[in-house]
C-alpha cells in the first residue's frame, strides 16, 4: 500500500488522549483505510467542509420550533443540492454514474444532520428509485421535473392500520374505463396513508401504493406516481387532505404526514408499470404468473432503502461508541490510591461495557460498505440489462435475505450500543451537547421504518427453512453469495463436538467458524422440526410459523446474519490490500465481535449438545482478555472511525481529549454574568 | 375481603378492549387492591383529580420553551403545595404523619409531570431530609422557613470532575476561626458543584459536600446548609457563580445548574452536625471511630431518594407496559386469512416481548411499595428514638444493599420495557402522544443519578462477599431481613442438582427457590475465589475487586436482587388480605417473573453442573406456555396496574380501547382546512 495514501488524513491536535493514542501497537489512519477507501474519505471529508462553511448547518443554539427545525432541514437539503455533487438528471443518468456518490452523500449527511438525510433518502432511495426502476419515459419525465426543481417526492405505503401486513391494506385505485383514469380513494381513517417523510411540506409529487380495481376485480397493492402539490403554489390538490402527524419522539425536521385521497383522480399512465398494467379499454395485464406477485416484485426492488440503513445505523453506532471511548479514557474515577486516579477505560467492567460495541462498529462498518457496494453492482447491473450472476432472482433473493436480516442487526445493535454509552459516560451524557439523545431519537425510527425488524427478520428464517426443506429432499443448497453452503455438510457439522479446552482455543476464528455452523445448523433443525409439528398439530401454516419465532427462527436469523457479517468481515481484513500493519487489530476486533455474540447464544451449545460444562467460563474469559489487549489500542480504534470534530459534535469527545475545558466553555457558552473575580476558575 | 372496597374504583368506559376484558379469569379490580391499598389509590385519584383542574398541568398544545417548560413546572408544584397535603412545617411535623403521604404525592405527580416530581423529590427527599435527619435546630429553623415560603432547596454532592468517585471531590470548606465561618471554595472547575436540580432557578438553600479542613488538617466530605439566593429577590449571593446546565436528553423543565464557590463563608454553625463537629475554637470532635466514617454515615442516612427512583421507575414500567399492552390487544395485523385478521397480542413473538415485561411490572410494583413502606418504617423509627430490630445498624445497612442494587433492577427493567414496549407499537409509538418519548428520556436519567447503577451493585456484591468470608470462617449468617440466611446451608445448596424434568417441574415457586439459590452460592463461591486468586496475584484489593465485576459480582447482585424481589412478592401474594380469586393469576405473574429472570442466568446453571441440557428448553416452553395462558388476562392485568386516561396519557392506550378515533382526533386537533367533502370520513 502507498504510503501517501493517507497523507489526507489530518492529525488530531495534542492533549489528554494522548496518553492512550501513544500506547497504541498501531497507525491508526492505516486501520482508517481499513474502514473507507480514500475516494470515500475525500469526498465525505470535501462534503463535511462545505457544510461546515453553510449557516444551514450551524449548530443553532436556540430553540427553534419545530416549524423552524423543518425549514432548517429543507435550507440545508437546498445546501447540498448547490454542490452539484449529484447529477441535475437522475432519471437518465446510469446509476452507475450517481448511485455510490449519493450513498456516500447520504452518509456524510445522516451524522450531520439526521432530519435532512431522512428526507433526502425518501426523496431520492423511495420515491424517485420507484420510478427508475419500475416506471415508463412518462413517468421519469415527471420524476425529472420535481428533482430539478427542487421538488421533493413521497413514498405512501403505510396506513393508519396496515403497516407490516400490506396485504390488508385499504386505499383503492378503481380504473376508470371512460375517462381512462385511476381513482384514489381513502374508504376511511384506517386507511389513511400515514408516515409518509416529505409529505407534509415539500413534496410535489409521490409513490402511492393503492389495491388495484379494474372491472371490480381486485388485482391487489400497485403503485402510482401521484401529483400532490402545485409545484409552483404548493397547494395541495383538491380532493386530497394532507395534515402533518405533529411532534415526534425526533427526527422532528421531517415532515411526516398523513394523506386522505377524496375521488381523486389521475392518468391510466401513472401507474408504475414494469410489471403490470392496463389496458386503455380496462384489460389487466402482466409478465407475472399471477397478479399477487407483483407487489412482492414491486417492493423486492426497493431494498435500497433497507441498504441506507444499515449503513445509517453503521455510522450512528461509531458515533457513540467514539464519543464514549474516548471519554473513558479522559475520565477519571476511582483508583489503588486517593492521589493515581485511573481512567475508567481501565476498569475491567467499563472495558467490558464499550469495547464489544467498539468491536461492533468496526466489524458493521467493514459490512455495510461492503454489502451496500454489492447491492449497488446489482442494480447497476439489472438497469443496465446485462446478463450477469448479479442481477438473477436468486442473486436478488439472498441480497434481500441478507438485508431483511443484516437491517435488524444494525439498527438493535446501534440502539443497545447508543443507551449503553449513554450510560457509560455517566451524568454528562445528559447533556444535548453529549449528543446522544439526537442519535438515540432517530436510531429508535430505524428498527421500525424500513420494515419493522421482528417482521424482517421472519423473511430470512423462511428461505433459510426453504432451503433446508430442498436440503432434506435431495436439493443440495448453492446460492449466488454463498451464505450458507455449509449447510450441505450438515449431518457432519450436527455431529460435531467443541473441542476447544483453553481460552486460546476459542480465540481463533476456526473456533467461531464450527460454532456458529453448529448454532445455524442445531436452530434450522429444531425450528423446521417445530414447524412440522406445529402444522401438524394445528393443522394451520400461519399459525405453525407464528409459533416457530421466539428461542427458534428468530434466533436463527440473528445468528446467520451475525456469521454473515463476521465471515464478510473476516475475509476482508485478509485481503491483501489491507495493510498488514492493521491486521492483528482487525483480528482482535473480530474475535471480540464473534465471541461477543456467540456469548449470547451459548445456552444453544449447551442445550444441544455441541459442548461442556467449561465452554462458557473460555468464551467469557476470552472476551475480557480480548477488553484488556485492546486497551492500548481503543482509543487509537475509535480514532480511525471517527468524524472530524465538527461533525461527531459531541462535546464529551474531541479529539484534542481536553474534556473539561471543552464542558466549560460549552456550559459557559453565550453571555453569563461571572463576576470578575470567578473568572479567573473558568 | 370486603367487596365494597373496591366500589371507589371507576369502571372503564366499553370499547374495542371488551374482547379481551371479558376473557379475563378474575376481577380487575380485586387485583388492583394487590397493588395497591384503598387509602393510597384514594389519595392518588384525589391529586389526580386536582391536576386534571389545574391550568399548570394541562397538556401544552404548543412547544413551551425551555424557559417556559421550567415556570410551568414551578407552576406545578405551587399548585401541588396549594392542596395542603403536605404539613406546613416539615421541621416539626413528624416523619410518621407526613413521610408516607409524600411519597405517595412523589408518585402521583412523576407520572404526570416527571420533572415537577424530580424538583419536589430533590427539595424534600435530599435537601430536607439531610437537614431533618442530620442537622441541628437553627438549621431546621432555617429550612422551615425555605419550606413554608415555597422556595426550593438544592443538593450538592456531584463535581464536574467527580461524581461516584466521591472521596476525590474537591470543593473545599475551611474552618476560620477568628470569624467562626467556614470558606467554601471551588479551586477549579473541575471542582464545580454540578448537575444540582432546583440550583439553576428556584432554590434559595442548599446542602453542599466539601472537604472540611480544620488548622491544616483535611477530615473528608462533610454536608453543609449554604445559603444561595436571597429568599425576597432571587438574586443569587455575591462569591458565588451558578450555570444553567443548557439542553438536556429530558427533564428540561429541571433547572439543573453547576456553582461555583469563591471563597463563600457560611456561619460555623451551618455545618450537618449530627456525626461530627467543629468547635469554636477549631476542634474536630466526632463520634465515629474516625472521620473517614463520617461521610459514610451522612450518606448512608439519604437513601431515601433511591427508595424514589425505585417507585418513579416502577411506575414508568407500568405505563410502558400498560401502553402496549392495550395497543397489542386492539391493533390489528396479520392472520390465517385475509378477512380474519389478528390482534397482535395473538401473536406468540409479541406475547413473548410484552409478557415478561407486564409481569415485571406487576412484581416490581409490588416489591417496590413494600420496600418503601419499610425503609419509611425505618426512618420512622430512627426519628422517633425508639430503640427497635428496624433502627439497628444491621437492619439499615441491610436495607442499603437491597435498595442498591434495586434501583439498578427496577431502572434498568424499566429502560429495557420501554425501548421494547415503544418497539411493540410500531410506527405510531413514535408519535410524542405515545408518551414513550419522555418516558424514556426522564428514565434515563434515573440510571444514573441516585448512584450510578454499576458502581451501586458494587456496594451489594461487596455485603455479600463479607457475609460469605464470615461463613468461611464459621461465623453463621442472620440478617435482619432474612435476604440471605439461605446461604448457611451453602455446601447442601451447591451440592444439589436441578430435579425437573417437565415443563411443569418448572413452573413452580419451588423450583425457582432452589435455582435462585444455587445460582446465588454458586456465584458468590466463584466470585470470591476470583478474588483471592486476583488479590493473591495482583497484590492489590482495589484491582482485585475490578476484575471479579463482570460475569461474577455484577450478576451476583442482579441475581440477589431479583431474588430478594421475587421472593417478596411471592409472599405478600399469599397473605391472607390478597382476595383469593386473584392469586391464580398473581402466582402466573410471579412465575413468569421468575422464569424471564431465571431464562436469563441459565448459561450458570449449566457452567456449573447444577443441571442437564433439558432444561433450557423446559424454562423456555414454560415461558411460552405461561404466555399464552396470560393472554386472555393481559388486559385485565394491565387494567389493575393502569391509571386515568389523562394520567396514562397516550394515545395509543386509552381505557376505551378506540385507537383509530382517539388517534384520528389527536391527528387532527387544533384547526385544520378539511374540505367540507373529507370531513365524514374522518
Ligand atoms: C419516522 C418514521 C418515518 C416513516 N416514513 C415512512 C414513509 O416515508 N412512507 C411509508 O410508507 N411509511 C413510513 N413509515 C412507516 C413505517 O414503515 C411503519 O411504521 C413500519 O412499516 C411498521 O409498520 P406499523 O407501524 O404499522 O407496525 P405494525 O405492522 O402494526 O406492527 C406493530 C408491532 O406488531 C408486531 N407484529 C406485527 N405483526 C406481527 C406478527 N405476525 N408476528 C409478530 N409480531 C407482529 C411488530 O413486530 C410490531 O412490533 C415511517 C415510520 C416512522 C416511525
Ligand atoms: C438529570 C440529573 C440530575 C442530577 N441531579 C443531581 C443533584 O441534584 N445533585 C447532585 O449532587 N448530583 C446530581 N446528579 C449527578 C449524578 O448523581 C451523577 O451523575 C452520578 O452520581 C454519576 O456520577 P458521574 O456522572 O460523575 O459518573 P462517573 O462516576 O464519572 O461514572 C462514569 C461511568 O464510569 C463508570 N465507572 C466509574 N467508576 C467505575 C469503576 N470503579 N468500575 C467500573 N466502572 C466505573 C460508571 O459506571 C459510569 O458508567 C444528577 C445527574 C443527572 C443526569
Amino acid at each position: 500500500m502507498d504510503l501517501s495514501q493517507d497523507s489526507f488524513i489530518q492529525d488530531f491536535p495534542p492533549g489528554d488522549l494522548d496518553f492512550y493514542r501513544k500506547q497504541a501497537t498501531f497507525n491508526w489512519k492505516k486501520l482508517k483505510l481499513v474502514f473507507e477507501d480514500p475516494q470515500r474519505i475525500k469526498t465525505k471529508n470535501f462534503l463535511w467542509s462545505l457544510f461546515e462553511k453553510e449557516s444551514a448547518f450551524k449548530q443553532n443554539n436556540g430553540e427553534p420550533s419545530i416549524e423552524e427545525q423543518k425549514q432548517i432541514v429543507i435550507r440545508q437539503l437546498l445546501a447540498v443540492r448547490s454542490y452539484n455533487v449529484l447529477p441535475a438528471d437522475i432519471h437518465s443518468t446510469p446509476l452507475k454514474q450517481w448511485l455510490r456518490v449519493f450513498m456516500t452523500i447520504g452518509q456524510a449527511l445522516v451524522v450531520v444532520s439526521p432530519d435532512a438525510a431522512v428526507k433526502l433518502i425518501v426523496d431520492v432511495v423511495l420515491a424517485h428509485m420507484s420510478i427508475i426502476l419500475l416506471g415508463n419515459d412518462r413517468q421519469k419525465k415527471i420524476g425529472q421535473l420535481a428533482w430539478e426543481s427542487m421538488r421533493h417526492a413521497a413514498f405512501m405505503l403505510t396506513e393508519v392500520a396496515h403497516g407490516s401486513d400490506t396485504r390488508n391494506m385499504q386505499t383503492t385505485a378503481t380504473y376508470n374505463e371512460e375517462s381512462q383514469e385511476f381513482i384514489l380513494d381513502t374508504p376511511n381513517f384506517q386507511a389513511a396513508k400515514c408516515w409518509s417523510g416529505n409529505l407534509g411540506m415539500s413534496c410535489t409529487i409521490g409513490i402511492v401504493f393503492a389495491q388495484l380495481y379494474v372491472k371490480g376485480s381486485c388485482y391487489g397493492l400497485h403503485a402510482f406516481l401521484v401529483p400532490i402539490r402545485h409545484p409552483g403554489t404548493y397547494e395541495v390538490y383538491s380532493g386530497i387532505t394532507i395534515k402533518d402527524m405533529g411532534l415526534k419522539l425526533g427526527l422532528n425536521g421531517v415532515d411526516n404526514a398523513i394523506i386522505l385521497f377524496h375521488k381523486y383522480k389521475i392518468p391510466r399512465s401513472n401507474l408504475l408499470n414494469k410489471f403490470a398494467n392496463v389496458t386503455a379499454d380496462g384489460r389487466y395485464i402482466t409478465q407475472l404468473s399471477s397478479p399477487g406477485k407483483v407487489f412482492g416484485s414491486t417492493i423486492g426492488n426497493l431494498s435500497t432503502g433497507r441498504v441506507s440503513v444499515v449503513q445509517e445505523s453503521s455510522e450512528y453506532l461509531i458515533c457513540a461508541v467514539v464519543i464514549a471511548v474516548r471519554y473513558a479514557a479522559v475520565r477519571k474515577q476511582f483508583g489503588a490510591n486517593k492521589d493515581e486516579e485511573l481512567a475508567i477505560i481501565e476498569h475491567q467492567l467499563h472495558q467490558w461495557r464499550l469495547f464489544p460495541h467498539l468491536a461492533a462498529a468496526a466489524v458493521l462498518k467493514v459490512f455495510a460498505t461492503s454489502i451496500a457496494d454489492d447491492y449497488i453492482n446489482m442494480l447497476i447491473q439489472q438497469t443496465t440489462e446485462k446478463d450477469s450472476v448479479f442481477s438473477t432472482s436468486a442473486y436478488k433473493t439472498e441480497m434481500h435475505v441478507i438485508l431483511s436480516a443484516a437491517k435488524p442487526l444494525t439498527t438493535w445493535s446501534c440502539q443497545d450500543a447508543i443507551q449503553q454509552c449513554r450510560e457509560a459516560c455517566g451524568g454528562h451524557a445528559f447533556l444535548n451537547a453529549s449528543r446522544f439523545g439526537v442519535l438515540r431519537n432517530s436510531n429508535d425510527a430505524r428498527v421500525t421504518y424500513e420494515g419493522d425488524n421482528n417482521i424482517l427478520l421472519q423473511q430470512t428464517s423462511r428461505w433459510l427453512l426453504k432451503l433446508w426443506d430442498g436440503l432434506k429432499q435431495g436439493v443440495p443448497i448453492s446460492t449466488p453469495l454463498g451464505t450458507c453452503n455449509f449447510l450441505n455438510n450438515h449431518s457432519a457439522i450436527r455431529n460435531k463436538k467443541c473441542t476447544a479446552s483453553t481460552s486460546d482455543d476459542v480465540k481463533s476464528f476456526t473456533f467461531l467458524q464450527e460454532s456458529f455452523e453448529w448454532l445455524i445448523t442445531y436452530l434450522l433443525q429444531e425450528t423446521s422440526e417445530k414447524l412440522l409439528t406445529g402444522f401438524e398439530s394445528s393443522g394451520c401454516l400461519f399459525t405453525a410459523f407464528n409459533n416457530i419465532q421466539v428461542y427458534k427462527a428468530n434466533v436463527l436469523s440473528m445468528v446467520y446474519i451475525e456469521y454473515v457479517v463476521l465471515s464478510r468481515y473476516w475475509s476482508i481484513i485478509h485481503n491483501d490490500c489491507v495493510d498488514i500493519s492493521v491486521r492483528r487489530v482487525s483480528i482482535t476486533i473480530g474475535l471480540l465481535y464473534g465471541l461477543s455474540c456467540l456469548d449470547k447464544h451459548l445456552i444453544y451449545l449447551y442445550e444441544g449438545g455441541f459442548t461442556q460444562p467449561s465452554l462458557s467460563k473460555l468464551v467469557k474469559d476470552a472476551i475480557l482478555d480480548i477488553c484488556s489487549i485492546l486497551k492500548c489500542d481503543a482509543v487509537a480504534v475509535a480514532d480511525a472511525l471517527s468524524f472530524p470534530d465538527s461533525v461527531l459534535n459531541s462535546v464529551l469527545a474531541k479529539s484534542d481529549g481536553k474534556l473539561y475545558e471543552n464542558l466549560r466553555n460549552e456550559l459557559f457558552r453565550g453571555d453569563t454574568c461571572v463576576p470578575e473575580i470567578l473568572a479567573s476558575k473558568l
